[in-house]
Order: structure tokens, then sequence, then C-alpha cells
């Protein structure tokens, strides 16, 4: 099937390109990586490198390369750097002419391949079939197979090896770079370097194998920052060469011996053999399948967008370690691999219900930095924990106070994001929250949700005011989810949010009190909590500030004073740009001043509290949507699940389309920006989709314990299925016209109650219930 | 004695000039005006007209000529319009040849006069003496006297009347304009004209005689919106011809019949002649100075300067009716003819000991606009009385929401003077206290002054935010006396103010409980005020977070994290500017996130309250002084009255100067901006002269019921002398090296008590008595 971009599927497992377009290496080099949560690999040429951005990031990395410039994750030293010359000419997609080309992602295992035909000045067509991917059964080890093929004689020269000129969008991060040549055979080499601010060894360790009938005359060379083999043969017409590279990046933060560790793997590696390492590979991906595949019968495209979301919502995600979810993942330098709200309310929610030890471990990386949170609090005059807007490794705010330039001035622009966005701590508590609905792990709750609820409340009870005259507490100065309005009062979602997060804190005190009161005892010492404290957050929770819909038209106000600002359309708006690359908020861009929205912030509060009429869901759909401008990818999604929940199906499946493309067609507006890189996936909008899906089309929701659907598919849709996890039952669920089907898996623990349109069955182990529709 | 900018003094009682610079009419035009706080005329020649700024602005005339457009005082018709043409040629101080020259002001009685000897082409010399004054004994009666003496023989003609074709600043003011002869005969003529807005009627009348020895031919014309005598005749050799024109100008806000007034005013003016007017006139000046005059022996200079700043402050300041001191007074449009914080912190002070009925009547001006202020508190969420940040007729806010234009990107800048500089409303408070500190008079107290105080209270109860967890109250988002921080937390002025207002409102509370009972109770009921709510007035009090100096550096920061603003001097900072004109404050100037300051916000707050030690203000000063920019004329004389008090006399002497010559040495860096003009008289400066002569040389401060002195007098000074009238004693203070002098009025009616060094004398009526210096 033909889909847009050049872009073809077969069977929704995979896609693939025969075009290749130039100007769009940064996002299909995005598009086409293979990752496995501990790196990414961006899915650009074996010929490559930094200019084209190949780039191979990698988790817990972080780096500061100078006062002043952003923490970021390194970019490595690139182990599958692999140059060819054929008759003296070097093989490149830019130069030559390329007779037959096919780059393809296989989803299902997360396999990148790509074969190119290509002619060069002298003698006849080279083929090259290359095929990688970043190992599930062992996350420090990536793969690669590169085969060349000619179809007359040639003289070849092949130069590959690890290339460390890296590219790095805030500096130099290495201090020293060194190479070495090990193992039993001097095949096997390694580049060593270590990180500027915290010293961090990073080893890259490679080996290869060559497979073929020609006598291969291969010597080792350190040129400008590589050390490569450089290899020369010559091949017959028809003859293959297949060349296999086994790499390993490790680093001193993940393992206690990184240069033993990476050489250990890769002869590991090299013994087991390209093919047997696939296979291991490919078993840890049909296991993730099976809790997380979602199956969409009626309309390819759709089932090939549902799965590239939840592919890359997956391979994003640290599945080894306490480590956060990236806003680019690991695409990528983008957002400094760094966590942002986006982490618990778009990526998490999948896996509650797929992989729930996954979204424990999220939340236990939050817990690893609630000093940080600490600490940021008290820096700002706070107490408790509030969240830094963009959380490393430390839990520390590593977002800067000018983060944008004013392209008017050149003057840099102070954001508050890092301040004023405090909404941040208590969509912590949220997600917490779901955790725990979704697993009744008490364990985590004991151990670090009631810390960190607490923490969050005492935060929040830091930051409101009580307007005595008013006898309500208010939430002043905010940033909300609509980042072009900062320094807002009462911003409803923050207001809602903040009740949350103080009702949970509450819960879990009362929970605490009655089941795990040994623990409160000591975690009240250790924290220094009173009783007069938890009084205190029922207070506040008794008299926060919630703005009601209105009476007549239904509609609740973004934040004090947002009707009063200039109504006018986001495309009118836009009209007023001087440059085209200005930014729209804070503090004097054209939206402050306007009724016109970056993203979602009333809609974004209806996809977390459910406290709304699907009445209050329309008129405020119809009042925001057509003033939201959408210049966040988070947006989107959030309209699609939003217009499911209030019948508006036609709104629902264009915003789930424009969420769904947003990385695979290439619609983000800048990639490149003043010769800056801002490509890369944007992993929010893949948790998002499967939000729309799971949350929306199907309207799964859980009530009383209860896992309700009542599904509003999209016409093309003549089936959805999709697998559940539930407090340790593995569900399937299936909607379709004529209703739901839930299979139970016979090693369920448990029964589980599940409804569609109120009604209720319970579902044994091993049993299938079936509710039609009415 | 030679002044800088091509003045001289002779006595210290007047100053003139016998440069004329016509790159500098905006500037003299305004120092060398004549007034009477009904109206302003500004101190241009007779020949000029609007193109060089010829204005006459009349008190409560506030129009908007358009939506949008900025609310002002009408510049009216100027019925001193008075061109001369010699054999032919036009009379000008622009073209020919200017011989002699000499423009004066005499302070002494508020007279102007000018004496210009011209040279045309053809034909001999031709002295011209003008001398206008806008009298004290009907402030409805504007004067001018105009004497031609020719050197040759001359053919004159003369086209003197009425002038319609006036400026303004904003807008086309005139709906309507309408001419008309007059009177006994033909002579008398009058301009009607209608404001846009209010309909208000606006006469302005003129009549003229002629005295000379030689015919003159007249006739009546009507020329584009001017009403004019065309008067020629002959004059022989040293013949003089003398005009007298009489005008009055009057409205119907202030009249019952301006058109029947005026005439009236215009006939009876004729009837009795220049001189006997300027007699009666200056009958009314020396009552005037008799009580405000400030006699400095030992530096002429420092003479003419604390005169010409204490006549601008009285000039300005109507005296007729309950209506505003305007920031640039009656010399231009500027600023509206509105009141700011400046008159009750800069212009007030100065009245309340020398004529306590001005600073009533200011006082009740603000009583007439407690509505307005209810309005303004109301329309922003708040209760009580907010006062306009800009205050006209009827108090509701005149500051528009964008008032700067960004001159980088010609966007407008939303400036939040209007909303968040709300010590506007505690200043109030601070000014009512202070005159009634200074008068006892309970009458206005119980007719105005408690219910202001309890509105202002009000307002604050509505204003503060309580911070349960650090058990205080704060005010949050202000804009403080330092505009270049818009949006910053707990300013320490507004914080200090806020608990002065408060502490008084409830103080005036108790006194009417014992006092005036009966008031009390219609007032409660009136503005419906319970217990309940002056308890918590009493709360804020108790809990309101005041900033103490730090125990070490004894430094108080200006708001919530100032010290943590980048720390540059204003110079350094200034060498960012793109635009030499660029706003350096909100919401992305170069000051905004520098310690970097407009003008005194620290140190102002140590004029107002009195709670600090010598060596805290020695420390702040030492502080906030060299990060000071001064950008507004506010700023110099805080300055040198901080620097008396905190015991550093050089900068008092440095920043006296500089206070004191704003306007009379042009020091002023903008007057006209991009086409705009911006000059005028800064009438807050002038005020803050007296304040820091008597307040601060002289060290005059009231505590219990006695008028303490502390005198540090500037080295060139050898006597200081001021008359004071407190609780209706009038008294005369004289100061030298010797110690103090105090003579009291025989028709005192009580005694006073008398300090210097803390050594306490009585003075009884009649008598003089004398405290040495120790």
């Amino acid at each position: 099937m033909q889909l847009s971009n050049h872009l073809q599927t077969d069977t929704g497992w995979e896609f693939y390109e025969r075009t290749f377009d130039p100007e769009q290496i940064v996002t299909t080099g995005s598009n086409f990586m293979v990752g496995n949560g501990y790196m990414g690999y961006r899915g650009t040429f074996a010929e490559w490198d930094a200019e084209h951005y190949v780039a191979c990031v990698v988790t817990d990395t972080w780096d500061t390369a100078e006062p002043g410039r952003l923490t970021e994750l390194c970019n490595v030293p690139n182990p599958l750097y692999f140059q060819v010359r054929v008759n003296g000419e070097t093989l490149s997609a830019f130069s030559g002419k390329t007779l037959a080309y096919e780059r393809a992602m296989d989803l299902r295992c997360g396999l990148f391949s790509r074969r190119s035909t290509w002619q060069g000045r002298d003698g006849g067509p080279v083929t090259i079939e290359e095929e990688k991917f970043a190992s599930y059964d062992d996350i420090h080890l990536l793969v690669m197979r590169y085969r060349l093929t000619v179809e007359e004689d040639a003289e070849i020269s092949v130069l590959t090896g690890i290339d460390g000129r890296v590219w790095s969008i805030s500096g130099e991060h290495f201090r020293s770079q060194e190479a070495h040549t090990l193992g039993d055979t001097a095949d096997l080499i390694a580049m060593d370097v270590r990180t500027v601010e915290y010293d961090t060894l990073i080893r890259v360790a490679e080996d290869m194998t060559v497979q073929g009938s020609v006598p291969v005359h291969t010597t080792l060379r350190q040129v400008e920052r590589r050390v490569l083999r450089e290899m020369t043969f010559q091949l017959r017409a028809g003859d293959s060469l297949v060349f296999e590279k086994y790499a390993s990046i490790q680093h001193s933060n993940g393992v206690t011996d990184p240069q033993a560790g990476a050489v250990a793997t890769v002869e590991r590696a090299r013994n087991t053999g390209f093919d047997a390492l696939l296979a291991a590979h490919r078993s840890c991906w049909e296991r993730i399948w099976a809790v997380s595949d979602i199956q969409i019968e009626g309309d390819l495209e759709s089932q090939l967008l549902a799965r590239f979301n939840v592919f890359h919502n997956i391979i994003h995600t640290p599945s080894h370690a306490r480590l956060p979810v990236g806003a680019r993942g690991l695409s990528c330098q983008v957002y400094q691999g760094a966590a942002f709200w986006d982490q618990e309310t778009f990526n998490l929610p999948m896996y509650l219900y797929t992989q729930p030890e996954l979204a424990r471990r999220i939340l236990e990386y939050r817990y690893d930095t609630l000093d940080g949170a600490r600490r940021k609090a008290e820096r700002l005059g706070y107490q408790g924990a509030y969240y830094a807007w963009t959380s490393g490794k430390t839990g520390d705010e590593l977002f800067p106070d000018f983060f944008f330039t004013d392209v008017l001035t050149g003057r840099p622009i102070r954001n508050h994001f890092n301040c004023w966005q405090i909404h941040i701590s208590p969509d912590i508590t949220y997600a917490l929250w779901l955790y725990y609905e979704a697993t009744g792990d008490w364990d985590f709750i004991e151990r670090c949700g009631a810390e960190m609820a607490f923490e969050i409340a005492r935060f929040l009870g830091s930051r409101v005011h009580l307007r005595v005259d008013l006898d309500r507490y208010e939430l002043i100065r905010l940033l909300g989810p609509d980042e072009y309005h900062e320094n807002v009062d009462n911003n409803a979602y923050t207001l809602y949010l903040s009740h949350f997060a103080l009702d949970k804190a509450l819960t879990l005190y009362r929970q605490m009190t009655e089941r795990s009161p040994q623990r409160l005892t000591e975690l009240r010492a250790a924290i220094d909590l009173t009783d007069q404290e938890v009084d205190y957050w029922q207070d506040i929770l008794n008299r926060l500030y919630l703005p009601k819909p209105d009476s007549e038209t239904l509609l609740i106000e973004q934040f004090d004073g947002f009707f009063n600002l200039e109504d006018i359309t986001p495309d009118t708006l836009r009209e007023r740009l001087i440059d085209p690359s200005e930014y729209w908020g804070w503090p004097n861009g054209i939206a402050v001043h306007a009724q016109v929205l970056k993203q979602a912030d009333l809609l974004q509060l209806f996809a977390l509290v459910d406290d709304f009429s699907p009445e209050v869901l329309r008129a405020n759909y119809g009042y925001y949507e057509p003033r939201t401008e959408h210049g966040s990818s988070l947006s989107p999604s959030v309209h699609a699940l939003i217009a499911t929940k209030a019948g508006l199906q036609d709104e629902a499946w264009r915003y789930f389309k424009e969420a769904a493309t947003i990385d695979l067609y290439s619609r983000s507006k800048k990639v490149m920006s003043g010769g800056s890189f801002l490509g890369g996936i944007h992993t929010a909008a893949c948790g998002g989709i499967w939000q729309v899906i799971v949350r929306g089309f199907s309207g799964f929701e859980i009530h009383d314990n209860t896992l309700h659907f009542q599904p509003h598919l999209p016409t093309p849709w003549q089936r959805l299925r999709f697998p559940l996890t539930y407090r340790d039952n593995h569900l399937w669920v299936t909607l379709d016209d004529e209703g739901l089907v839930v299979e139970a898996q016979e090693r369920n623990p448990g029964t589980v109650n599940v409804a569609l349109d109120q009604r209720t069955l319970a579902v044994a182990p091993g049993k299938t219930v079936r509710l039609a529709t009415v």
C-alpha cells in the first residue's frame, strides 16, 4: 500500500521507501532508527558520518560540555562506520547513480534494512545490503550485516571501524578519546572516551567477521579520531562479500567495568553470529508485541501508524534501568534526553496496561530524583518536591533560564518553564496514582509512591496562596500546558491537577495509616511530616479554587482573564509575524495578548481528569480548538482523544491522523533551524497515539475495578484488537460492530470485570466473554 | 550671576536669558511659562503659534479625541496671538537679525517679560517688549502688554486676536469651533469650542486697548480658525505703540455660563487696566511667598533654584477647585494633566506646611474620585479603592494597557502601570495621614479621610495573599517605584506602604469609634463595613511580610530575588542597547534581568517611612545608588533627601543640584521623541526640591507634636530661612551655623514645640526662640 512521504507498507508490520530523498535525512534518520531503550542508532546509511546525522545516542551519559551549554546525552563514537571505494571511487548515495534502492523498517523485530544498487564512473553496478538492529536480548549490543555484490569485476577497498568524529548539539563532550586494538586477534578494536562533566568512561568496542571467497588484505589505521581497518580485495562479477559487525557500547554509569564488559560482549556476539543474535532479539520483540500490539482491520495505514507509534514509544523507553523517557527519546540529542511532563502524561499510560514494570521504573526514576526536586523547591523558596521541568540524571533542573532567542533582536528570552510551570509535580502524582490503580502495587506506594505524593503535596502547600477575602486558595503566576501564556493566574489545568495531587496524597496518607503504619511512622520522621501539615493539605483541598463550567456556555476559562484577551484565529494572528521563526509566546510574542493557544490546555485537563460531562467537553472543544495553533506535538493526540469523548468523530479521526503521522510523514515543520538540528522522534505523540486508540476509540476507562469500554471506532476500521494487562491479568480485547470480546489468559491470577456500555461481565482465567452492542 | 544654560540671575528672584536658542524652545517654553493653577501659558513669544509649542493648557478640560487615544487636557485657542509685519516683512525670532534680546521670568509675581530688538531687511531696528501673567487675583484672566518701538519710520501691520489652530498630542479635541465679535465695541472677540467627549464648552474671550499717538486702522477678519484684528499704522522714528490684551478662558466644567463669564471678566479687566491688574496679582503672590518662600544665603544659584522649583510647584497646582496636580502640570499636555502618585508623595508635602488648604483640596480630589477607584478595583477583581495610576476627572484609570512601543519591532508594549503598580493606593493613605498630622483636621477625616483609608485597607485586604506555610501575608505581582521591574513579588516599598496604610486605617477606625461614633455608624452602613473585616485588617497588619535589613549587610532586598539578577552598572548595561530610544523595562528591555533601577525604590521607601537607622540608610544608599539609572525625574531628589539623612553630604549636594536643575538647565534627556512632544515641567521634581531643603538639609521632622530640626546645610549655604505652617501656627525658621531661630506670628492660635538636636523649646505667639548648635 502506498502511503504518504514516499512510503509503503504491505502488512502493516513494516514500512519502506524506494525513493531516496536527500532533503529528508534528518527525519528519515529518526523514522528508520533502531533502538532498545539503552541506545538509539539512527536509520542512516553505513557509509555516512556526522555530516549526515549518523548518531548513536546512549542513555545515562548526560554531560555538560561547558558552563552555560545544555546538558545532554552523548552521541558516542560510531562503531558501524563503513566507507567503500569501488575502483577508486567512493560509493555514496549523493554521487554516482543509484539504480535501485529500498530502505525498510521491520517493526516486528526492530530490524533496519537497506538495499542500494549503485553505479560509479567506472565498472558495473554494486549492490549493498545493510541490516542492523539494537539488540533487546543484550542491550549493549549493536549488530550490522553489510553485503557487497558486484555485477562486474571490481577493485574494492573498505574503511571500517569506529568513527569518533561525532556531532553534538551543545558542545564537545569528550575530554579525551583513545583508540585501542584488543582481543584475541587485532580485529577487535575499541575507542574510549571520557566526558567533560562527570568523567564518565564510555567504551565503544567492535569486532567484525568477513564471509566470502576472496582474499582480503587488512591493515589497522588510526586517522583523525577514527580507528579503522583498511581492507582491500577484488571481487569477480557476481561475487559477494559479507561483513558482520558486532559492537558494544558500555559506560561507567551503567556497568562497573565498561572496558572489559564491552570487549566480552563483542567477543560473545562474534562467536554467536548475526543470525542467532537476530533470532534472540526477535524473540524479545515477540514477547513485547504480545502485550503491546494494536491490531486494526479495515485500514492498513492506520494499522501501520498504530504500530509505528507504539514501536517508538517502546524503543525510546529505558527498560533496563530507572531512567527517563526523553522527549525525543534516543533519536537525537534534542531536548537533552531528559524527561518532561510528557513522560508521565503521554508515554507512561501505555505502559500501565502493557508493561507495567516499565511504568514502575519510570516512577522509580522520579523517586530517585526526589532530592533533585527538593533542591529545586528549596532554591526557589518552596518546600517539598518541585520536579524539574527538564529532568536528567539527578533531577536537578536542566532547563536554562534563557532558552529561546528573540529572532528580531538577537536577545535571549527569559522563559519560565523552569520556575512557573509547576504542573509537572502534580502530573507525577497523577501518574503514580494511575500506576497504583492499574497495578495495585502497594509495595511501590510504600517504598516510593507515598513519599513522592507527600512531598508534592508539601510543595503545593508552599505554592498556593490563600485569598482570605474570597475564602479560597489560588495558584498564582503559572505557566500551564499552553506555553504561549506564561505568568497566568489560576490556570484551570494546574488547579485541577493540584487538587488531584492533594486528594491522592491524603488518600495515600490514610491508606498508609491503615496498611503500613510502621512505614508511615518512619516516613513521617524522615521527612518531618506533622499532623498539622496533613490537616493543612486537607484545608487546601477543601478550599482550592476550581474554575467551574459557566452555567450557560459550559465554558471553563483557561486562566483568569483569558476570555478578555484579543479574540483572533491563529491564522490571522500569524499574519502579524515579522519573521516566520519568531517565538509566539513570552514575553512579547504575537500570542501573548491573544486567545490563541500553543496546545491543548483545557482539553489536556479533560484528558487527565474525568470530572466533566460530554456536553462540557464538546462546548470547550468547540471554543478552544479553533484557537489552538498546535505549536506542540503534544496537541493533536489530545484533541483526538477529547474529540472521541465529546462524540466528535470526524474531529477525532482528523486529529488521530495528524498526531500519528507527525514523524512518519515528516509533518513537523522545523527539523533544522538556523543550522541547529531540531529533528527527532516526538515520543509523546507516539504515546499519545496509544491513548487515542485505547482510551479514545475504544473508550477504555477503569471505574470500580472494572474495565469499561465504549467504542467509537473510526468508520474505516472493521475491527480493533489489543492486549491489556491489568493487575497481572493479561487480556486481549476485540472491538467491532458486533461488540466486545475479551479473552483472558489461562495463567491469569484472577477474574477481571469488563463492561460494554455499562453492562458488566467477569472474565475468568482462560475464558473468553462477549458483550454485544445493543 | 551667570548660571548654566545661558541663564542669569541678579537677586535670586528672577532669571533671564540674553541668548535665544531656537533648539531649546520646548524647554524654555516651559521654564518661562506663567500660570495660576487654573491655566498655564507657555513662555513663548507672542508672535509664535502651534509650530513653536505656544499653548494655553486649562484644568478640568479632559477630553478623549477618539477611542484608543489618550485622554488629556485641552490646549485652548490662543488669545495672545500677535503677528507683526514691519515694512511688509514678518517680524520673527527665526529670520532677520536680532540685535538685542532678553527673556526674563520674575518669580516674585509670576511675570514673564521679553524684549527683542529686531532688524528686518528694510528700515531700522524695531524693539518689542512683551509682558504677561496669568492672574492669581482672577484665575480666569490672562493679561499681556506688547509695546512696539521703532528707531526709524516704519509701516507696521499687526494681526492679533484668537488663534484656534492649537496643537494637541492625542488628536483633535474640538468638535466645533465658532468665532464671535462681542461686547460694547466690536473689539471684544471670542472663540467657542466644544470638546469631543463631554461636549464641554470652552470660551476664550479677548479684548485689547491700544495706547499711542498714531492713528490705527483696524478691521476684523476671520481666517482659518482664527478671529483676528488687522491693524495698520505708521510709526515715526522713536515712536511707541502699546497694546494691552485681556483674555479670559472659561469652560462649562468650571462655571455655569462660560460665555457670559468670559466676556464679563474681559470687560472688567479692560476697565481696570494692565498695571492695576498686575498690582492685584502681585499682592496675591506676596501672600503666597509669605508662607512658601525659601531663603538661602551664601549661594545665589541655590537661592534661585529653590524659588524656581517652589514657584512651579505652586503654579501647576489648582488652588481654586478639587483638581489634581499633573505630572507636567499645566506646562503641556504630556502625562494627560493627570495625577500620579507623585502628587501625594512629591507635590503635596510642601503644601502641608505652607498652604495646607491646597493639600486638603488635593486629598478632597482623591475623595471625589473614590468611586473611580472603586470601579477600577472591581474591574480588576478586587474590593475597595484601587486608585488610578493616571487619574483625571473621574478617577477612572486613564493609563492605557499599551503605552510604549517597542522601537525594535514597532509592536506595542503591554505595560502594567495600570494594574500592578498598586502602591498608589497606600500612597494616598500616607498623604492623608501626613495631612492629618500636620493640620489635626478631624473634620476632613470625618468627611473624607476615614472612608478613603478604609476603602484602601479593603483593597489591600483583597490584594494580599496569605502564605499559610510561612504564616505571612504577601503582595504578589507588583510594579514598585522602580518601573524597570514589573511583575515582582514582595516589593519592599509596596509592603511597607501597605503596612502603613493598614495601620492608619485601623488607627482612624479606633479614633472614629471614640470621636465620631455616629459618623462611623453611618459610614459602616454606607460602605458595608463589618467588625470581621476590621479584624481581618488587623490580622494582615500583624502578619504582613516586611523585609528587614540583613543583619550583616544591612541591605533590604528591593523585591524577592532582586539580588539574584545580573549585577551590572547602568553604564555597562547601556552598551547593550540596540537603539538608544529602547525602553529599558518590561517585557524584555535590557534592565529587566539586571540589578539596574529606573529610579529610587528602597530609598523612596526611606523617604516616606521613618523606621530605619542612618546606618541602614547608608548601607542601602551605597548599594542601590550606583545601580540606579535615574530614568525618572523623581529619582534625584529622593537620592538627595536620603543622602542628607544618611549623613552623605557630598551626595546630597550633588543630587540636590541635579534634581533642582532638571527643567531650568534643560537636563531632561528627551523633550522630543519621534516627533512627539515630551517636554514640560517635572512638577514632582519641583515638589521634591522643597523636601530636600526642608526635610533634608534642615532635617525637619515631626514627632510627638514637636517640630524637630537637625540641619546639615550644604557648605556654601550660610543661612537657610523658610516659613512653616503647623496646625494654623505660622512660623519662620532660620538655620545657620549658630543654630536655630524660630519666629512665631503674633496671631498664632497656640504654642508650638520646636527642637534642635533633641533639645526642645516652646514658641508662644509673637515670640522668637533660639536654640544654639552644641
